[in-house]
């Protein structure tokens, strides 16, 4: 993923050296295009073409598709810093000595990135199994989230029929809400996770109709991730 | 709307007719267009291109449009049905002797018509002020829902701080859900719409954020329908 490694072996300078260090033309370009493909993102959503990203950067699209082949290389690239916050909230939540407030702090943080940036809303919910880095780090927060959920059903207040999957549901529908009231109403989501949260609060008030599979739920997370590089088909509304 | 006024005027058959009425070759030709967007709209949504829809009739794009000048003409024709029943909804469910279960009923029923109708799901969070007929139905709609309201509040099974805004959070997340979970999995849905029922069910478990305004929440709608007509940007995703 490190253009240096391909085309400046020769430069000499290091990430550490203590002055900014030279790059190539390569680098440089790749690094505005990643700047102008988180704001075309972030305004237009996922679905946003790679021409518009190439007009954003001020460079043509052949040059686009020659740092980043797919649109799915470069979704992984601009993402790759917000997933990592992603992960490093449930690790924050983990130290919340109250469980029940590092578990619905945890969702409102999440819920948060979401309306903060229209494109990672949809990130959070796709999978996207060829990118290990980013894989890895939605990994880690799955796990650091199943141990919240733990802790919070031990201190009684979270209901026991939650699941990580009604996560991945809420993160959907919130996706859904922001996507839907934009920059109209830009604070209706902060009342429907509410709504959310206090459903989640135990005692359970009934039964629930079973959770999707997990297995359905990943196949559902692919194929809206196949839909990034596909954008004349199928896409997602 | 209906083409046998301008069209066929002189052939003699009218919609009461025993015999099935003759049609004009434009008359089919509409239906079969309604018929195929229908198709088209349920399976990819409503940023489905007009070439699309052409191409599932069988007729040119010129065809197309000369009987559907806009997007949105097409889009108004396909649903005026499910509007109707959308409308009837209400009805129906004031009919129901106990208020909540008339409540609760509505929304399920409500949501289980965005399920069967990805292109539907989206129409019930839009606003297309230039189309009267759909408007009027949902604005009946909108009456028979406050009814309803304020009957289950009286009952004592609804929360005092719900209102019909979040009857439309409730629709845009579940638009989320619908479009994200997909046929990978179809009844996800359901799950998340017991979650916000139980959350709406008196006693307040605590308080909320306000709702967003009535205004904020109409320029939303609003924006989405533009978005119909304009495929290419700031498209819902």
């Amino acid at each position: 993923m490190n253009l240096r490694d391909q085309h400046v072996g020769g430069i000499g300078d290091t990430p550490h050296s203590a002055a900014a260090p030279k790059r190539s033309d390569a680098e440089r370009n790749r690094a505005r295009i990643i700047v102008a493909a988180r704001a075309v993102f972030g305004r237009d959503g996922l679905n946003a073409s790679m021409a518009s990203v190439a007009r954003e950067t001020g460079v043509g699209v052949a040059t686009l598709f020659r740092h980043f082949p797919t649109k799915e290389n470069l979704v992984v690239a601009v993402f790759a810093d917000r997933m990592k916050a992603y992960a490093q909230a449930t690790t924050d939540a983990l130290a919340d000595p109250d469980p029940w407030n590092g578990f619905t702090g945890y969702i409102e943080a999440v819920c948060g990135m979401q309306a903060a940036d229209r494109g990672f809303a949809d990130i959070l919910t796709m999978s996207f199994p060829d990118a290990q880095a980013l894989e890895s780090l939605r990994d880690q927060a799955y796990q650091g989230f199943v141990e919240l959920i733990g802790r919070a059903k031990e201190g009684g207040r979270l209901r026991e029929d939650f699941t990580s999957r009604d996560l991945v549901l809420l993160l959907m529908a919130n996706a859904g809400v922001l996507s839907a009231t934009g920059d109209a109403a830009p604070d209706a989501w902060r009342r429907f996770v509410a709504w959310m949260i206090q459903s989640f609060q135990a005692p359970a008030r009934g039964p629930l109709p079973d959770p999707p599979e997990d297995a359905a739920l990943y196949e559902a997370m692919r194929r809206a991730s196949h839909n990034v590089n596909s954008p004349e088909t199928g896409k997602r509304r």
